[in-house]
């Protein structure tokens, strides 16, 4: 059934959105809502979010004087109703696909994203830097950020605060608050935040459009002691925002638009300081299906509209997210020194699990990565066997930690990194392609990746029987290969891998995910007469320096191959080979990583094909090196 | 002449300590004070911030039981008084010597140091750590954490707080607030702690000591109702702390000890939930020299104590850090767009000249490396040309802003890396030992080092003329090597390095500071026989290939050298070298980086001799090469 929506069909940029008369807007909102639903239903994707902020969305842009005046999201999970009243509509149902719209903002894409995001809570500190220009060149656009109240749990949200608060000047930061980021949010600011919503939600916005009105374009409220008399009129929480230096509006019910576009216009003119807005929204809002799920919807997969239904495609293997969860609940069982951690991501990293079980052993300390490594160190410190469960792309805002706190001081602190390598739909700010050179660098840490599901549980049992120091390992995003798993978990010993097949000519060598992809390419290589070796390295530190010594000696080629950026496991391979003379001989190596440049989204198998690591590109890779050898140049380039 | 501590000479551990009447803690703190005077005049370090907290020092091991309570002091610079009173008095004039000890606090060195630091704020969420820990335990021991105004501009101390306060149980921070850390604090919590401070110093203590020890051992502040009550009693401040969940209690004056002890005497009992003890102290406390200078004597020479006249040694050419302020004020002079932002680190990045004389321009966003970056970038969005000053050691906590808000946007923000490499006394925790592989790894991003002092004045020039995307350079602590300085900076194209002499046989690449000791090294080869090519790649990222080709096709031989980890700039080459196969024939590479260890705190010379990046290192390096080789071998092996 195609939905309808007129107005919305005659809105096709903010500046026709802006001519509309304000008794409009309801109706344009209630449409958008409707084309977010319906396309995410056909793409999948982040909904409650974009749902929460329909009507805010609407207001900003009917109020301010977009692209001019900067509107940056915080994440961007939000940020679909955006994309659609800003010139997207006719590709809203790309989104995410290769080559289609991103998930989140992004700067290439529009001028209406003057700041791309998708990591929590860096808009305030964009915004300031948007504002402190502006100042410098004379202009007199507004800057305004919108951020969750989850991202007020990241320490970047404050320091950005406590910096704009001490400068001044124009800068208005909406603070999105739907009592909810991904999980259910955590921490004493959000407690605060609830008590002032809660307190005050309905009584404070009685006047508060009425008086602003007055109140504002007379800047009556310049002088000290007119900000006091201004706050205590409309407010009775928003004191700590205050004591930062910024002017505190609200709460403001963020479904209504009587009351959000007169506030935001008000506000528009409070140019001497900045204001922080604090609005109340409910999280997939006016979708029943995504108003009673507990997590609102967050990211979901195409979907019926109707029923609400999404369409889980269906899996041969378990998720590696999963066996790495249930293997750390094993092991907790086991060792009651195990204390899980992670940053807000308690179902992404399967650590909700291990919070069910354990519910005091598992602290998710919110979206404060450094924090919650720094606090894991603590934990080690004292004798507990902490797993710090984080993205890899995530534990880049912790690498302080990992480096100052952690390695430095050899503590044992585990780290898990979920989504290690190329992640899909979420693009190259999801990607965690760095971490092996990142963290393999590092002295004294050991970094394991898993080569399949069965590895992983080998790996979170080493990792949690392991004492005398840091030690990280890496997995990919998805399901794993199906292979059979193992009755019980093995401990790896430190800085060994394994053969799995045996040749004579070729080597490859491989470090995490792409292991089965080393299979299928040793199989084809056989199949042209090239006998292959197949290793799982296991470690990226220490490297298993007799396997790597007996790989180079016996074989006339040599190929490492990860999911990984340059610099890491085929850079330490080379560095090793070189030390040891090893590449004196004339022994052809080649390293096989990740490509230099940001992957946009795609399917994985898309990414894989970009990246060159898919089995194909492998027995290329490989057989390039043969075209003047001895074997059929014709056979091996077809 | 000597000074006489009759009654330190008789306390050698925190237990005799407690063992004295409350009555003479003056006269121990006292003495304390000369010793750490003493000692620091002829170790020279960080004097200020200890003599600051002499007084709290003594009353926290006279009030807790350490070491089973555990003590945490953020940063570390404050820490001598700490190592005098916990047995380690007899090596306090090896301070910062190699072998000698640490200038902040390790957990190797002490079993009073649960916790090693030296950057910031990072006690409160390893002491969050460590009194979950002993919570899980059953224990009972307390968790103090001392932490600087200054570090509270930092994220991750409210990242800390945020979770601390709202989990409760005891822990209890001391805020020492000297409104200075290195350099005036910024911000609005720093203005906040000020306005805090000044309005109840005195007032607030009044009856603070008697109606905390008649009221908390009842624990009459339990109910909401009470804390109000309590708070009110003796707080007007702190309003911020308790709505993150804490007890307040101050603002205490730092230096009274009959202020001091019986305040942590009452706080020690409060263990439901965490407090903040606000304590005021000044900086360089009791030595007027350092009292009267504008630093405060934060980081010192050996000097005079009479006179308080610091002896610096004479320089033979100028720091890094001045020729890269010296030429950034020149680049902003050419340039209205350059603004320069640091993080907290005005005079030791050399930005102060800038600041001087751009105030407008110039923005000290406090202890915040992660929103320094992101506020960069969001300049860098609008046009302008922003430069991030930050130590290759601090960036690292704002690394996920370079992958994710700089560099995957591609946009063009100057990252200055001062003290890339080893940085002597400051040891390990300040070594920038990984910005290469950390950065390099990123697409899209342009990395330089500079190999001399002139070298940096057209980096610093380069990266202001550069547009196209981030980039950054690196230099080392320390003088320059002296060379001739530019009449006028050249913009340096992007990708080449160049040849400073030509040989035959062994080709040094040089990346970085290094480059003075690869041409004494050739000078030594030379007069072995072996002529030598040395080469100054300038950039690690991109590479020039057509050099390294050139290199690898001329010589036997091809080291790289550089100041920095593996993974690092020798990694990128072998990669290089790997893909286009010019390891399959033979040629020698060997990559010299730092050790893989983390290096203790020496002198420059102690330290690169401990890396093996001496001349005499790279001589050896490349002559056990040739051992076997046309070169006599008991020539080369003398």
């Amino acid at each position: 059934m195609p939905i309808e929506t007129p107005l919305l069909d005659k809105v096709t940029t903010p500046e026709e959105l802006r001519k509309l008369d304000r008794s409009e807007l309801r109706q344009l909102a209630d449409e958008l809502r409707d084309e977010v639903i319906d396309a995410v239903s056909v793409t999948g994707g982040h909904l409650g979010a974009g749902l929460g902020v329909v009507e805010l969305t609407t207001a900003i842009h009917y109020v301010f004087n977009t692209p001019d005046d900067k509107l940056i999201w915080d994440v961007g999970h939000q940020c679909y109703p955006h994309k659609i009243l800003t010139g997207r509509r006719d590709r809203i149902r790309t989104l995410r696909q290769k080559d289609g719209l991103s998930g989140f903002t992004k700067r290439s894409e529009s001028e209406y994203d003057p700041f791309g995001a998708a990591h929590a809570a860096t808009s305030i500190s964009a915004a300031l830097g948007m504002a402190v220009a502006r100042d410098l060149k004379g202009e007199d656009n507004r800057v305004v950020a919108v951020i969750g109240d989850g991202s007020m749990s990241a320490g970047m949200a404050y320091e950005a605060m406590n910096n704009a608060g001490d400068r001044g000047g124009q800068l208005t930061v909406i603070l999105n608050d739907n009592d909810m980021s991904i999980a259910p949010p955590v921490g004493a600011m959000s407690a605060y935040l609830a008590r002032v919503a809660s307190s005050d939600k309905y009584h404070a916005f009685r006047n508060l459009a009425k008086q602003l009105a007055k109140k504002l374009p007379k800047r009556l409220y310049r002088g000290a002691e007119k900000v006091e008399e201004f706050s205590r009129s409309f407010v009775t929480g928003g004191t700590m925002f205050e004591e930062l230096g910024f002017y505190y509006v609200g709460p403001i019910d963020g479904h209504n638009m009587e009351h959000l576009v007169p506030v935001l216009e008000n506000v528009r003119e409070l140019t001497d300081a900045p204001v922080l807005v604090h609005v109340v929204t409910q999280k997939g809002k006016g979708y029943e299906p995504a108003e009673n799920a507990a997590d609102k919807y967050h990211g979901v997969s195409k979907f019926d509209v109707i029923s609400g239904e999404q369409k889980k495609s269906k899996s041969n293997a378990p998720s590696y997210t999963s066996v790495f969860a249930k293997q750390l609940v094993e092991e907790a069982r086991r060792d009651e020194r195990i204390i899980g951690v992670t940053a807000a991501m308690p179902a992404g990293t399967g650590l909700d699990k291990f919070m069910t079980e354990f519910p005091d052993r598992c602290f998710d300390v919110g979206i404060a990565e450094q924090h919650a490594v720094t606090f894991a160190a603590g934990l080690a410190a004292e004798g507990l066997v902490p797993f710090a469960a984080i993205y890899s792309t995530f534990l880049q805002r912790a690498y302080d930690s990992v480096v100052h706190d952690v390695a430095l001081q050899g503590l044992p602190v585990r780290f898990a990194l979920d989504r290690a390598g190329l992640v899909g739909a979420d693009g190259a700010t999801h990607a965690g392609a760095f971490d092996t050179a990142y963290l393999g660098c590092l002295p004294g840490i050991v970094l394991m990746a898993a080569g399949d599901e069965a590895e992983l549980v080998h790996m979170t049992h080493t990792a949690a029987m392991f004492d005398e120091g840091p030690i990280a390992f890496r997995f990919p995003r998805g399901e794993g290969l199906g292979v059979e798993m193992p009755e019980a978990a093995q401990f790896l010993e430190i800085g060994k891998g394994r053969i799995l097949q045996e040749g004579t000519s070729v080597a490859l060598l491989s470090f995490g995910g792409r292991l089965g992809e080393c299979l299928k390419a040793a199989d084809q290589l056989a199949a042209r007469g090239l006998s292959t070796t197949v290793a799982d390295a296991r470690f990226a530190k220490p490297l298993d320096e007799d396997l790597i010594r007996r790989l180079a000696s016996e074989h006339e080629v040599l190929l490492t191959v990860e999911e990984g950026s340059v610099g890491g496991f085929g850079a330490f391979v080379l560095h090793f080979l070189s030390r040891e003379g090893m590449l004196d001989t004339g022994l052809k190596v080649r390293t096989l990583t990740l490509p230099d440049i940001y992957q946009d989204q795609g399917s994985p198998a898309e990414m894989y094909e970009e990246a060159q690591l898919q089995a194909a590109n492998i027995v290329d890779a490989v057989t390039r090196l043969f075209s003047d050898a001895a074997v059929s140049a014709g056979d091996l380039r077809a």
